[in-house]
C-alpha cells in the first residue's frame, strides 16, 4: 500500500478557486483574519499530522480492531498516542470559538481537516470526529453552569464525545426510543437538573477508550411525563467520570465485530442510574441533536470520499507500474513487454471515474461546508437563509450520493488492481469494508432520499430546489456565449429541465397515492447529486478551460475530468428519473405476502 | 443469519417453464433419460447436501479460514468431511459420461447444483468446483494412457483438481508466462512424453487442503522451442503424488490474507522440477484450457447470484420481522409499534431489484447452461452451431453482467438491515466480501467486455449477435396481439434496436481510432446485459400472466419482478449506451501524465 498523501492541490482549487472561500470570509466579522495563507497553513499542519502520525495506523487498527478487557475498550498500538500528538497540536480547538478558548476557523477548515484525517485513518478518525458536533449543541443549548463544567473539555480535547441515540429495536425510528430519566435533584446544578438514565443503546461510536480519562456521552431518553414518540424526547449531558472522580453508571457491554471501521470501537451500553444534566428544553432533544446529526451527515460524505481517495491514489500508482497486453491501437511503450495497464482504455475508465466522483463529491461536500459558516456568520440576512436553505436541501444528498458513489470508487480501484485488490496486504480491500459504513450511519441513504424528496422538496412545495435550480441557471447563463463550454452546460440545462418536469409528474401522482413520494426518493436523489455534480463541473470546466494548454497538468486533467463527468455519468440521471417517474406514477401495490411469493 | 433455503421453486420455473429443458433433452440421444423428474430428484439431494452439510460450515470457514502448517494446507473444521460426504453421494460424478463412470447428467443440472453448493458456501464449493471442468479438458485431449491413469480419479472425485495459469508479472496477459517445461524422458508414458516444470504461480484455488491423498494440477507452461506470447503455451498434468506415491516436486509457498472467500485456500506455488505429462498438443495449450475457462466464467456468472440469494433470502426475513416508522400512506400494522419495513416504498424497491436482477442472472446462466449442452449434444448440426454461438456470446456477459449486479445486490441486502448488516453476526457482509472476488477471476469483468466487443461482437461482423437479436424479435412478434404484454415488450424492441444503432456508431468510431470499442466495451456489455435480461424477463412475463391471478403467488410476485426490472431498471442500459457512444467517438487522448495530473 502506498503511503496516504494528502490531495492538497485538489482541495486548494475547490477552496480557493472555485468557492473563493477567503472572499467570502472576508465579509463576515467573525472570519476576518481568515486569509488565504493562515487558512493553507492550517491545512498544512494537518496534512503532516493526517499522513505521518495517524495514516501509518490504519491498518494496524484493521488488523487488531478494539477489545473489551474488564468493561474497558482497549484501543489498537499507537491510537491513544497519536490523540495526545492530536490534543497538543491544538486541533480539537481549531473549529470552537475563541470566546471558548478555541481558534474560532470557519467549518470549512475543519471539512478539510476532516478529509484529511478520514483519507489516513477513518477509524481513528471516528473518535474525535464528533466533537466539534458537541461542541456546536454545548455551547448552543447547554446551561451555563454545563456549560462551565464541561466546554473548556470539550474544546481542547481532554475529554473525547459520543452521542447515544440508537437502540436494538429503534435506529432510523428515535420515535420508538425507550431509555428513561428519573428526577435526581441531590446533583442538580444551579441552573440545571440532574436525572438518572436507564436503558441500553447500541452502535455507539468510541463509548469508551484509552485515550483520555473522560468522556461526554451526548444522550437520548425519555423524561417521566413524556409524551410518545419523536416530541418527548429529551437530550442529557452524562459523563464517563463525575467531578467529583467517581465514574458514572454507564457500561460498555459489548464491542461489535464489523465488516469494517475495526479500529473504531463500536459498543454497546447500559446505562444503569448514570447520572445526566438536561440540555436544552425538555422534550425537545432531538432538534438539539440534529446540530451534531446534520453536521455529521455532510461529514460522512466527506468522510467517504476521503477514504475512496485513498484507494484512487493507490490504484493510479498501480495502474502505472502493472504491464499487461497492448491497447488495440497499438503499444505506448514497445520497449517494455507489456504496456502499463493505465493505457488501456476500460483501465481510463474506471480510474477517469474514480477521479471524477470524488473531486465531484469534495466540490459539493466544501460548497455545503462553506454554506454553513454563511448561514451561522455571513451578514447578510438573505445570504443567511439562502445559506441556510440550500444546506438544508443537499445535506442528505450530500451524504448519500457521496458516500454511494464512494463505495462504487472504491470498489473501482481495487478492481484495477485485480486479483491483487482483493488480497489484504494492498490495502484497498480494508478501504472498500471501511467506507461501506458511510451508506448506513447517520441516517441510512434510505433515509436521506426520504428527507430529501419529503422534507425538503416536496415539504416547502419545491422553493428550496427552486433556489438551487436558479443558481443553476444563473451560472449557465453566465457561460451562454463561450461556445467551448457547450459540452458542458447543454446536459446541466437539460437534465434541470427534466428534473422539475419529473418533480411535477410525482406531485400529481402523490394526489393519487400517497406512497409515490416514498417509492421515487432513492432515484430523485440520486438524479439530483449528478445535477449538482453536473454544475458543478461546469463550473470547473470554466475556470479550467483558460489554462488548460499550461505546462502545469492540473486545469487539462481537470477539464478532461469534467468532460468524462458530463459524458459518460451524467447519463444515468436520466435512467434515475425514468426510474422515479415509473415508481411514483404505479407504486407497487400487491400485498408483500403475494409480492415476494 | 437465516439458515440457508435453496430457490427451488424459482430454479424448477427457469429449467422447466422457461427453457422447457426436458424438451430439448428428449431430442438428444446421450440425455434421453433425463426427464423432469429425475432431473428434480437429483436436483433435491443436492439441496438436502448444500442445506444440511456445508451451508452450516460457512461462517466457520470465514472465521478460521485456511492456514499453511509446514508446507500443508488446513482446511477449516468440518471441510474435509463434508468432502468425504459429496464424494460418498457419488457428487463428482453426476456431469461425467457414463463412459467414463460418470451419471451422465446433463451441464444443465451441474450448474443448478454449482447455484445450489455456492449458495450455501461459496467457500467450500471453490475446491471440487474445476473438476467438472478439468475432466472434459482430460477426457477431450488427454492420451488414452493418461486419461487412463487419471480420469477415474477425476470422476470419482478421489482426486480434486486445478489450474495454474497466473503468475506474478501476468494475469490477464498470459502471453507473459514464463514457467518452463524441459523433457524427462524417463518419466514418458507410452503415448505421452513427460516434462519436468520449473516457475511461480500465485492465485491457485484449492492448490493443496487435507481432503484427498492426491490432487490433478493442470499447468500451462513453455516447452523448450516455444515462441513467444500465447502460442508458445502448453498444458501439462501434474499430479501432487506421482503414481508411485512419491511426492511431486510442488510445493505451495503461502496461503493469501483475502477480502472474503477465506475458507478457500488461495496459494502461491512453486515448481521445482515437478513431473507433468503433456495435454494434448504442443503449443495449444491455451484452447484446451479454455473448455475450463469458459464453463468456469459461466460457473461464476451462477456462483455470483447464488451467493446474492442468500442475502436477498436474510434481508427479506429481516425486512419482514424488523419494525420501523410507517409509510407516508399510513399505517399497515396499527396492532403494531411501528410497521414493518417491508411495507416501506424504498425497502421494496432493494428488495426487488435484488430479487428481479437474482432471477434474471438464474435465467440467463441457466440458458446458457443449456446451450452447452446443445452445443455438445444435438443431433442437429444448426442447433448446435446456434447453441454455440450463443454462448460463445453471451459467455461473458453472464460472468461479468451477474456478478457486477451480484455484487450490488448483495450491498443492498446489507443495506436493508442497515447497521445490523454491517456485523460479522448476520453473515450477509460475508456474502459481500465473498461474492466481491467474482467480479476478477476467471477473467476481470474488464477482459470479459473486451472479449465480448472486440472479439464476440465485432470480431465476426455482428453475426452472433445478429442471430441473438433475430431471437429475441421472433419472440417479441409472438406477442405481439397480446396487449397485456407491451409494457414488457415494448422497451426491449427498443432497447434492441438501439443497441445495433449504437453498435454502428461504434464501427464507425473504430474505423478513425482502434482504441474506440475498447473505450465502449464495459457499457456495450452493461446494456447487452440488460437486453438479455429484458428478453428473460418478458418470456417469463408472457408465462405468469395466465397465472397472476392464482392462490399460489408465485406468478404474480414474477410479474411484478418483471415489471419492476423492466421499469426500474432497464431504463440503465439507456445511460450505458449514451456512455459507450460518447466513449467510443472521443477515446481519451491525453497522455496520461496529463490526464491523471
Amino acid at each position: 500500500m502506498a503511503p496516504y498523501r494528502a490531495p492538497r492541490r485538489d482541495m486548494a482549487f475547490v477552496i480557493h478557486d472555485l468557492l473563493r472561500a477567503t472572499d467570502h470570509y472576508r465579509q463576515m466579522p467573525v472570519f476576518a483574519e481568515i486569509d488565504a495563507g493562515l487558512l493553507d497553513q492550517t491545512i498544512d499542519g494537518a496534512t503532516r499530522f493526517a499522513e505521518t502520525v495517524i495514516a501509518p495506523l490504519n491498518a494496524i487498527g484493521d488488523e487488531q480492531g478494539c477489545r473489551l478487557v474488564n468493561g474497558q475498550v482497549q484501543t489498537p498500538t499507537g491510537f491513544a498516542d497519536a490523540y495526545r500528538q492530536y490534543v497538543h497540536g491544538g486541533w480539537p480547538t481549531l473549529g470552537c470559538s475563541t470566546a471558548h478558548g478555541g481558534q474560532g476557523f470557519p467549518a470549512l477548515a475543519h471539512t478539510a481537516i476532516v478529509e484529511l484525517l478520514c483519507g489516513a485513518n477513518q477509524s481513528w478518525t471516528m473518535f474525535p470526529i464528533l466533537s466539534h458536533g458537541v461542541y456546536k449543541i454545548v455551547s448552543q443549548h447547554a446551561s451555563p453552569a454545563l456549560q462551565a463544567a464541561w466546554l473548556p473539555a470539550i474544546v481542547d480535547g481532554t475529554a473525547t464525545t459520543t452521542m447515544l441515540l440508537t437502540e436494538a429495536h429503534c435506529g432510523s425510528d428515535l420515535g420508538l426510543l425507550r431509555s428513561t430519566a428519573s428526577p435526581a435533584p441531590e446533583r442538580d446544578l444551579p441552573d440545571t437538573p440532574a436525572y438518572r438514565l436507564r436503558g441500553s443503546k447500541i452502535f455507539i461510536s468510541s463509548a469508551d477508550h484509552d485515550w483520555t480519562d473522560n468522556i461526554v456521552h451526548m444522550v437520548l431518553a425519555r423524561l417521566p411525563d413524556a409524551p410518545p414518540g419523536v416530541r418527548g424526547i429529551s437530550l442529557f449531558l452524562v459523563p464517563k467520570r463525575l467531578p467529583d472522580g467517581t465514574v458514572n453508571g454507564l457500561t460498555v457491554t459489548h464491542v461489535e465485530h464489523k465488516m469494517g471501521l475495526r479500529g473504531s470501537a463500536t459498543c454497546s451500553v447500559t446505562l444503569d442510574g448514570a447520572v445526566g444534566w438536561l440540555v436544552g428544553q425538555p422534550h425537545q432533544g432531538l432538534a438539539a441533536m440534529f446540530i451534531l446529526m446534520n453536521e455529521a451527515r455532510l461529514n460522512v460524505g466527506v468522510q467517504a470520499i476521503a477514504v475512496a481517495q485513498g484507494a484512487y491514489d493507490a490504484a493510479l500508482a498501480y495502474a502505472r507500474e502493472r504491464l499487461q497486453m497492448r491497447p488495440s491501437s497499438g503499444a505506448r511503450r514497445p520497449d517494455l513487454p507489456a504496456d502499463p495497464i493505465i493505457h488501456h482504455a476500460d483501465v481510463r475508465r474506471m480510474l477517469l471515474t474514480q477521479k471524477a466522483r470524488i473531486e465531484g463529491g469534495r466540490m459539493l461536500g466544501y460548497w455545503m461546508s462553506l454554506c454553513s459558516d454563511l448561514e451561522s456568520h455571513h451578514p447578510d440576512e438573505t445570504e443567511r437563509r439562502d445559506a441556510a436553505d440550500l444546506l438544508a436541501l443537499l445535506t442528505p444528498v450530500t451524504k448519500a450520493f457521496l458516500s454511494d458513489k464512494a463505495f462504487d470508487d472504491a470498489n473501482l480501484a481495487l478492481q484495477v488492481l485485480g486479483g491483487h485488490g482483493y488480497l489484504r496486504d494492498h490495502g484497498i480491500e480494508q478501504r472498500v469494508r471501511d467506507v461501506r459504513i458511510a451508506q448506513i450511519y447517520e441516517g441510512t441513504n434510505g433515509v436521506q432520499a426520504r428527507d430529501l424528496l419529503g422534507r425538503k422538496i416536496l415539504g416547502d412545495g419545491g422553493a428550496k430546489l427552486g433556489k438551487l435550480m436558479r443558481r443553476i441557471r444563473d451560472f449557465l447563463a453566465t457561460q451562454a456565449r463561450v461556445e467551448a463550454m457547450a459540452p458542458f452546460t447543454r446536459p446541466v440545462a437539460a437534465l434541470a429541465d427534466q428534473y422539475e418536469q419529473t418533480l411535477r409528474d410525482i406531485v400529481a401522482a402523490q394526489s393519487r397515492h400517497r406512497d409515490a413520494s416514498d417509492a421515487a426518493a432513492h432515484d430523485m436523489l440520486q438524479a439530483l447529486g449528478h445535477l449538482c455534480f453536473g454544475y458543478l463541473f461546469a463550473q470547473a470546466a470554466a475556470l479550467a478551460l483558460p489554462k488548460a494548454d499550461a505546462p502545469d497538468p492540473f486545469h487539462a486533467s481537470k477539464l478532461e475530468t469534467a468532460r468524462h463527468y458530463l459524458t459518460q455519468l451524467l447519463p444515468q440521471a436520466d435512467a434515475h428519473l425514468a426510474a422515479a417517474r415509473s415508481a411514483a406514477i404505479a407504486p407497487v401495490a400487491l400485498d408483500e405476502a403475494r409480492l415476494f411469493g
